[in-house]
């Protein structure tokens, strides 16, 4: 579980708790209110969870050996980019990847939820199935129901699939070595740097690349940008 | 929903919250610790569920009008004379009988949770399946979670992704652009020609692009493919 800029050090408590309740153990924070965090962590009877909870400046840090990243949302206005699954449906998909690998579910500050930036290291978001008219859950809430329905009927869980996915630190460095290539060969010029970064970044975890064809990816995005700037050296 | 004896006004504030969520609206009290509740219902923003909540002095009054009691334990050390199930299952139960009459939904208060004189109004009991280890949840959790699960397929699901999926068509030009840009930049020279096809083929219809994508990623193919061959120009 990650927590990114929570505030109040009660919700990363009643996070933690939730967490022990239904069997969760790593909790990650990111950039947290560093005051929020330290007393949430002296709390008297901190759980375990919280006493081991790793903290990370960047999301990018938190989720690097994860093979799968899902944000939960609320989807209030914003238009988004990535695939938004029923928590029914996503806790689904979320068991079945967690036999094969390391699986984080993200969840945003109190008053803003996750930035457009979190998103992007998305791979699909979860929206719990709350009114239309009050669609804001208690953080602490949140995480309670979420990991509820992940742990249901943990026993009886479907076959691992086969297919290693690729890490988020794989398919970080395609994104980057993907921007290098764009770069060099003029493609990026329309797009402003930063929106650039995020949408490449999305569009890279929407190809759901294994761990081995990633491995084949890293090679190719390598060998062109290789290429490319061999050819554009001298000045240009 | 009957909150027996609470004692936190944020536990009160956070069971409301819940409701207003999940679309309950009768929210009763049973022997609240008054400051609590007077604080609760005088809080900034207090929800419409909170201000029109009835408090009773004992929880016979306060079930009277319900054809189905149940209580939510978190079932320690004691022997409970009830039936007690799962949340699934109960929360099915519940759905079932609240088309014909009003339902009851009891939580005890934070320390001790239902007495056993609380117990003795239930039909029967629903635990929330937590770790054996770490049964105690947070009540305004425990509420949250439960009314989830009631609330559960209540309107039934939204409609699935509605992504288009890439054609063959567009797959296989992307895989010949592929082709053409890995044979400029020297990426193939380790592959028989024949097989390079077969697997690049097979590389990209793994990436299980949407048509939109396709689109983005045919771009991006065309310009590296052009940047290099301008600057391959010349002998080669």
């Amino acid at each position: 579980m990650v927590l990114v800029s929570t505030r109040n050090p009660l919700n990363i408590g009643a996070a933690a708790r939730a967490m022990s309740n239904f069997g969760f153990a790593h909790l990650r924070v990111v950039n947290p209110w560093e005051a929020a965090f330290r007393e949430a962590r002296s709390a008297v009877g901190a759980a375990p969870v919280l006493s081991a909870a790793q903290e990370f400046q960047t999301l990018a840090e938190a989720v690097a050996d994860c093979a799968l990243v899902v944000g939960a949302t609320s989807v209030g206005r914003r238009t988004l980019e990535q695939p938004v699954r029923t928590l029914a449906a996503g806790a689904r998909l979320i068991r079945r990847r967690l036999s094969s690998g390391r699986v984080a579910l993200l969840f945003g500050s109190e008053k803003v939820g996750l930035s457009n930036r979190d998103l992007s290291h998305c791979d699909w978001l979860i929206r719990i199935p709350t009114r239309i008219e009050h669609r804001s859950m208690n953080l602490g809430q949140a995480v309670a129901v979420c990991l509820y329905e992940v742990a249901r009927d943990y026993g009886k869980t479907p076959p691992a699939e086969k297919v290693q996915p690729a890490t988020a630190s794989d398919r970080e460095r395609i994104t980057s070595l993907l921007a290098d290539v764009l770069r060099s060969s003029g493609f990026l010029k329309a797009w402003p740097p930063a929106l650039a970064d995020e949408k490449l970044r999305r569009l890279v975890r929407r190809l759901r690349l294994s761990s081995s064809d990633a491995e084949v990816w890293l090679g190719i995005l390598r060998q062109v940008l290789w290429k490319l700037r061999s050819s554009n050296s001298g000045p240009s």
